[in-house]
């Protein structure tokens, strides 16, 4: 008698709580309806208040464009004023995006890398610095390392593992970069298109030197005079990003403040105070690119003497050289454009 | 005094055409400033909605789970039907993003890659599967022509240059695969995490490759074996990769018409009638992932029997055998999944 009470009651609790659950189901079930409904009607309000916007801002860009050309140099500055509340404010992000690069497509595809809100875009470019600033230490490690440890255990002569782990670090950090830097130009930074394709070209130097044999004895202290050439500029590059990123780092913290005092009514121009900088930094440059220049040639020159004939060594020569000169004539006009200001 | 009269009405009508324009540059101002005020207002309630979406994403996902854990069987299936429309309905965009793998972070800093609406993500995939289709065919061509080359004209002698040209094809080819495939998972996809792993093993293959001194005469017959077994591996992937591709596009296709049918109400199981094909693409996968494993051996035992002794041969022999155990596993695993349902 017991028995069949305790075991009726354990039914009706039992099915008691199948009726909760089948409850909470329900109520799960009903909320997950609700909430897709109101994520699809958000989705859909978004993207129409968003298309009035950009109709607008791409109007609002033509008249300013039709504006510029038939004016007096007088209301100019007001028309440039205008133009960067348009490219440099909220509005920006319903302007029609650059072309993402045909380089990000190949190697992502058709996904959008541009970020609609001001501070996402200021967050990668801040990490694009401190990217640069831990690669640099490393650009100035890894082939110091390689050199010392060559007089002093090496007995003068690399073996190929290190300096070809070396090569694939350069060929993994310069595709890196290039990306970061396409990434930055679609959320509309002003970088100069060569210095994404220096990085290309730098690429295509890391890849090549990957395929380049490493001499052994006897006689390496001159086949591998062209290794050691290079290694001792990837040094001095660590030294000159280094200071470029101190630059650049200031000068982007500079724009911010600026941007948070009084954002629209400063023509973004070089009233950022790190002008002194630049005059420290180029002569650095300057003298690097000559030397890159310089080791280009020494390449080519070992390459037609005839001590290493590989064409690994002319293709890297002229690389060198190509960069040198590009590097170089893109400094000159970044100059020249700053002194107009 | 008629030349009087023309300049003084030429000047009258330059200032009309000067206040014409500093109208016209007024309103341009203006313009710019509303432009740059509602897209900041719209920017910011989206991020609000968003924000108290997301919330509420994020507790069902939760109640789904508690509820999950405590419940009987004939519930489950009304409870796998709520969270798929959580999960792959328009509400998925404001569940809180699967950490974007260190794989992209690496590569492209902290941007999101992740499509908020759902048409954009099967862009992606689409996409996806169009790059591999693409790819394929060369997968197949490039190693046909080689080896065609090498018995018709080089003599049974690989040139070093097409060979590493070819390595370096595969590398870049793998990075974009391995992209491609990370940003799928980010958008949702429910690839498996080796089938990225894999595509690493491989982009580490193709640069171990790329170091690997192609040997010439004399005797570069047998010094090249190597060589030929993973260009013949790589010309048999080719056919398999096609195989797949068709497979898995139809299998999106019959997802994306299912979808629009009645997208919430078919759990998303093996009812898209491709499964047929699965069992020829099987047997097909399994002797391809056996010979994978054989030219890895083979790899092995060139280097230990002691005809070719570079690290070289060695790691990618360990890789080969790697990934040929690694993709039957998982080939074996989703079969399993599969036949369950
Ligand atoms: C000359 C130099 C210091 C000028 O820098 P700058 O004052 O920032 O130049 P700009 O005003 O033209 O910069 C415009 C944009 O391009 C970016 N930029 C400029 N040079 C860059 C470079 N070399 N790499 C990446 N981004 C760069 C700036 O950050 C800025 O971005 P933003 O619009 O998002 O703020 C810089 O271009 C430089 O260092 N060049 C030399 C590099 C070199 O030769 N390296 C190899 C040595 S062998
Ligand atoms: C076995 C196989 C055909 C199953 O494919 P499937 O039916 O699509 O498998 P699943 O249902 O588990 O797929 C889940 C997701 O992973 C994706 N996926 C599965 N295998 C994949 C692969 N090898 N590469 C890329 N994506 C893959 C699917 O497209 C699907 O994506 P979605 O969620 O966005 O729709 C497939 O995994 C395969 O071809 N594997 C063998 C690969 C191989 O061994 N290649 C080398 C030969 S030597």
């Amino acid at each position: 008698m017991q028995r069949a009470n305790e075991s009726a009651s354990a039914s009706a609790s039992a099915s008691a709580s199948a009726d909760k659950f089948e409850e909470e189901v329900g109520r799960v079930m009903e909320q997950a309806r609700e909430l897709h409904e109101s994520g699809a009607s958000l989705l859909w309000k978004i993207s129409n208040e968003e298309q009035s916007l950009r109709q607008k801002a791409i109007s609002l860009e033509s008249s300013i464009r039709r504006v510029r050309s038939s004016i007096n140099s007088l209301l100019e500055e007001d028309l440039q004023r205008a133009s960067s509340i348009l490219t440099d404010g909220e509005a920006a992000a319903f302007l029609p995006a650059k072309a993402q690069g045909r380089f990000l497509r190949m190697f992502l595809g058709p996904i959008n890398v541009r970020a609609s809100r001001k501070e996402v875009q200021l967050k990668v470019k801040e990490e694009y610095n401190s990217y640069r600033d831990r690669t640099a230490f490393l650009f100035l490690l890894f082939p110091l390392t390689l050199l010392i440890l060559k007089s002093w255990i090496w007995e003068g002569c690399l073996p190929a593992f290190p300096v070809q782990l070396y090569e694939a670090w350069l060929l993994f950090l310069y595709t890196g970069l290039a990306m970061r830097e396409n990434i930055l130009r679609a959320n509309g930074s002003d970088i100069r298109p060569w210095w994404i394709y220096h990085h290309y070209c730098a690429m295509l130097m890391a890849l090549v030197s990957l395929t380049w044999e490493i001499k052994r004895q006897p006689n390496c202290a001159q086949k591998q005079r062209g290794v050691e050439l290079f290694l001792q500029w990837a040094m001095m590059q660590g030294v000159a990003m280094l200071l470029q990123n101190r630059y650049q780092r200031q000068r982007l913290y500079t724009r911010i403040a600026l941007g948070k005092a009084n954002r629209m009514d400063v023509v973004w121009g070089e009233t950022s105070g790190v002008d002194g900088q630049l005059w420290v930094l180029c002569p650095i440059l300057f003298v690097m690119q000559g030397f890159e220049a310089y080791v280009g040639l020494l390449l080519l020159k070992t390459a037609f003497v005839g001590v290493v004939t590989e064409w690994q060594v002319i293709c890297c020569g002229i690389l060198l050289v190509l960069m040198a000169v590009g590097n170089f004539i893109n400094t000159i006009q970044t100059l020249m454009t700053k002194s107009r200001f």
